[in-house]
């Protein structure tokens, strides 16, 4: 251990993919960073890719063992399997790993960190893994998180209105394919026309969507899980559970894919063990400094995905007091999935671990 | 009083709109029609307007005090205002009214009538006047009156994806003329980037949205009411406690509009006075010939917008029973907001007065 303070090594597992793209942007946008070399890793297919970091020109190294030595903090987006097989890895070399996959999420000995929320918990890793919540959860919990610290949270009922990115590039490429095929078509009035303009523009039938998501909505995100829920549904509950520190949070969500390219926005229906008013909540956002309030009603001022897309903050409106429940809200939330709720969350458990 | 029945006449106000042309269709395909004359009345814009009604050319006429002279059943498929003006009118004549417009929805002398759920209240109609419900809460209540009916409904969390179309002709060609704006643009990424391709078009910045609807969802529908609620959002909770009978039946809902030509979603969770199983609710909904049950979780298999849109059911699927909340049930319903919505049901109601 040298005397001096070595400026801390950096690694971006999966540094070309949609997340660590959103991620080396976010390092780029950063008024100043705590790193000293920031390597930049990836499948055999993208080693020796070349992308400036920073102003300086890093080639992407291939994933292997010996790419962790030296590094720190390395940083996973990558699918379930790799991480599974590769955050332990970097954390044997000694790097503390941040696992963005599903992988570690709910793993007891792995905690499950937002930094508004739950910065301290970065100091709990007996695994050397820390991980990133999944961008559905993430998507609301720096506003609940923050209502849940002065009320209390008890109870939560969510309907998710989520982007094509959250299946990744493949995602957003094939909205867009299908919102071109659709387009001029004045389809949308009849049963089964929609995937008929699809097909006849020569589109695969095979989709990440599971049903034509352009001029439509699908029901479903993620996998199949046990008595009729999605692996997406689970995550939200048991995610927000872990997160909040509330194991006996009541949840129930419905997860639907809806035709946005990029930010996933939420009904949320929570109710607290005191009684919290629309002011109050209002001063409960205003006071967290990565919450926007967008609620003006009388202006018709609210949230949209297109409209904070690209953007770091969670953003808040159409609060309303439950008229029939008590100490409950109802409220509209939106956040970037590629930002706040992948990319941007990694990064800020990084910065907590360098201060 | 003839000694001979005869067959009902049936009037159609407003039958060159969005609601109207629909309501043609629906008795164009009807295999038998109770009615004798069906008189077609409009603005006096499409006065004069010949249409093809069950193979038969008719001239709409004026909408004027005299053109109800004779007339059994009127459907009323026209603005609040004109409704509130001319409903009344029409049963003075004579004629019972039956009126898709909000002017008397919540009138406690008018009954508000769903036929698979309260059919004995056309015949408590003090005013002449029966009125049909907004197409967001009929959506869902031919399966919610189901349940009800077997396990009696306590709580409704209710978040909705509605179409274009509840906005009228207007909000289609709002919808088809912003996904052309956007098709191969590549927009969608960065915050505003979709005004901006919509501004690019050429495109009004005025819209029955209030913000860009392709590519994107609004968490808005409706007018301005009192504490941050909006007249859609309110409409589910006061026309959900009136049809179903349940005055003190406690409601949360959240309207967003997506971009979905027609056809509306809602994303529903259910607490019931019993407990009700996955089971026991997919027989309640096989049994209810207007619902059509799309669940096979295995398969993945649920129902889409635009898969079912066009068509008379009400589709259920994504039944699961919530795994913290007793006696309850989360689903996703879809119903074309056109027919059940607002056509279907008014003509069914006509229906059940002619038997």
């Amino acid at each position: 251990m040298a005397q001096e303070k070595k400026a801390p090594t950096l690694a971006i597992v999966g540094a070309t993919g949609a997340v660590g793209t959103v991620m080396i942007d976010i390092i780029n946008h950063r008024e100043s960073v705590p790193w000293g070399e920031i390597r930049l890793i990836a499948s055999a297919r993208s080693a020796g890719k070349k992308i400036t970091v920073r102003g300086q020109e890093r080639t992407v190294v291939e994933l292997a063992p010996e790419a962790f030595d030296g590094v720190d903090i390395a940083l996973f987006d990558v699918p379930d399997e790799i991480s599974a097989q590769w955050a332990p890895v970097a954390a044997e070399r000694g790097a503390i790993a941040v696992d963005n996959s599903g992988a570690f999420r709910m793993d007891p000995e792995v905690p499950l960190v937002v930094p508004e929320v739950n910065a301290d918990k970065v100091h709990e890793r007996p695994k050397g893994i820390i991980a990133n919540p999944n961008c559905t959860t993430l998507s609301m919990m720096a506003a609940l998180g923050a209502l849940h610290h002065d009320f209390g949270l008890r109870e939560l009922v969510v309907s998710s209105y989520q982007a094509a990115s959250g299946a990744g590039q493949e995602g957003i490429d094939r909205l867009q394919a299908e919102i071109a095929a659709v387009a001029g078509k004045g389809v949308g009035s009849r049963a089964g026309d929609v995937a008929e303009a699809l097909a006849a523009a020569g589109l695969p039938e095979e989709t990440p969507f599971k049903a034509p998501l352009a001029l439509n909505v699908v029901p479903w995100a993620g996998s199949r899980k046990d008595d009729g829920w999605t692996s997406e549904e689970l995550k939200v509950r048991n995610e927000s559970r872990k997160i909040l520190g509330i194991p006996d949070l009541r949840v129930s969500a419905t997860c639907v894919r809806v035709p946005v390219v990029t930010t996933h926005a939420l009904a949320v229906h929570a109710t607290f063990e005191r009684e919290v008013t629309v002011e109050q909540a209002h001063r409960v956002f205003e006071a967290q400094p990565t919450v926007v309030l967008r609620d003006d009603h009388d202006k018709g001022v609210f949230p949209t995905p297109a409209g904070v897309v690209g953007t770091d903050p969670t953003y808040v409106g159409r609060v309303r007091q439950a008229l029939d429940f008590p100490n409950t809200l109802d409220f509209f939330v939106c956040g970037d999935n590629l930002r706040k709720g992948a990319a941007l969350n990694t990064y800020e458990i990084a910065e907590t671990l360098a201060k």
